[in-house]
């Protein structure tokens, strides 16, 4: 904490030659080879604009949730979210948004209910493990730029509730969420809701214009005036901008030996400023660096 | 999500019985006994009050960090944060305030640097543990209304960077920070951190004040326009406000039944929405209830 900007100060007015360390997170990601990236499809990319500015970009992850994914886009394609808002902000947990109960009809090509994409078969996933203990599932680690939960012994994966991570909205059985009404976590990772709810992405840009709007009310974070909701003004697939504005961007892929540095750096924390380094680290701290495509 | 307020609704309208089911964490508490809530000493309450109106309530832990924590009171006593602010907002991380570098002299009775209270021995604390898998420790539980990793070989417990709690900023040891700029946890808990700062307690009341505040600049989160910083009007401890003003809160003791079966409900998940009650849950997972004393 406090460390960095005083640490580095501090060794200029000391004169003290920096000593050989460990390349930082930052260094590691300016030296990585392009191989490194993958670059995000512009079908898996929704941007989500804002009343009075701002945007969240989140990347869809069509292979964990196939269908909702699908209504997602058909969603996105109608205009649907224009006019909708950002409506539920609980501390700790989500940020949540659509029209709630009172919105237009669903556009041609919508399925209700879609499957319960909840998990999915861990064949077909070029999982790297994390290696250390998890409460929540037998073994956790990373595929392509996602945290995953799975069990290789009983064959499902699951994209994990990470901070950032988006997942559909739902009622009780049978509903399972068309994808109308989506929620981003701004808190400590509520892996509970793993399996149970279909997760279809996670934010790349712009969490924090959701995680620091003002909270609704406790318990479930609803704004009573509904006048302190946010207005979203539309919402499209990268794909459907146009070129010259259409964003694109990158994530480390988990298998390259880029991330396996990043991973190490983190576990291991060969700093001055760690005391005692974590004997491990939890999935959800584990960060997934993405950028904008150079 | 989205569930409660719409299940309720669906059960009314569906004329359905609701079926026997296990309590709710709410009915849980309106049903626990006095005994199961400890009522915080009005020396270990930090009361911060926000220019714009708001406060932030902390309970200190002088059992963990018995040095910071009587800096922590004579800073407060002093009136020392009078004029300070909350100048650094970081994403998933967190909220930290004081003077910065800019600070007045600090009182008499302040210890600089306090030993290195990073953990204490595990002996002489009643310790409940969470019994699940943790990246971090060897074993986490509860200890009266706080999360704790510890081990049972070797001896230390310390309390864990959960959401909420609050740690001493320091620079690279040799210090270990006076207490005078403080921050609290607003994301994804950095575990990472156990062990290697002074944690000297949880915020209990007010933690959306920190953790709704716009985002400073990346990566450390310091707002660059300083007309950004949250201004400090005074921060007291409770003892020192006049009594019709003093506020009381209890926390719920781990070591009760109550909490035994908090605990429970959150583990099992017994009830309609889970489709896969989790396995286990996380330390930071499990809450710890607080309440204004009645």
């Amino acid at each position: 904490m406090r460390a960095f900007p005083i640490l580095a100060a501090a060794f200029m007015l000391a004169g003290a030659a920096p000593e050989k360390k460990p390349p930082t997170a930052a260094e590691i990601i300016a030296a990585s080879p392009p191989g490194a990236w993958l670059t995000i499809a512009s079908e898996d990319l929704l941007v989500m604009e804002l009343a009075g500015g701002g945007r969240v970009v989140i990347q869809l992850a069509p292979e964990f949730a196939p269908v909702h994914v699908a209504n997602i886009r058909a969603l996105a394609r109608s205009g649907w979210w224009t006019g909708s808002a950002v409506y539920r902000v609980q501390d700790n947990f989500v940020a949540q948004w659509g029209h709630g109960d009172n919105g237009p009809p669903l556009p041609a090509g919508v399925i209700k209910p879609p499957p319960q994409e909840y998990w999915r078969p861990a064949k077909g996933l070029a999982i790297r493990p994390l290696g250390f203990a998890d409460a929540y599932a037998p073994a956790v680690g990373f595929t392509g730029g996602w945290h995953v939960a799975y069990s290789p012994k009983r064959g499902w994966a699951t994209l994990s509730h990470c901070y950032g991570y988006v997942g559909v909205a739902r009622d009780v059985a049978p509903d399972t969420g068309t994808g109308e009404e989506l929620y981003a976590i701004i808190g400590h990772a509520p892996r509970r809701l793993d399996r149970n709810l279909a997760v279809v992405g996670r934010v790349i840009e712009g969490i924090d214009r959701l995680s620091s709007l003002p909270r609704g009310k406790p318990p479930m974070g609803m704004y009573e005036d509904t006048k302190k909701n946010v207005a979203i003004t539309r919402v499209r697939l990268a794909s459907d901008i146009p070129l010259p504005d259409r964003p694109s961007f990158q994530v480390v892929n988990s298998a390259s030996p880029t991330f396996a540095q990043l991973l190490a750096l983190r576990t291991g924390h060969a700093d001055a400023f760690y005391k005692t380094p974590p004997a491990g680290i939890d999935l959800c701290s584990a960060a997934i660096p993405t950028r904008k495509t150079p």
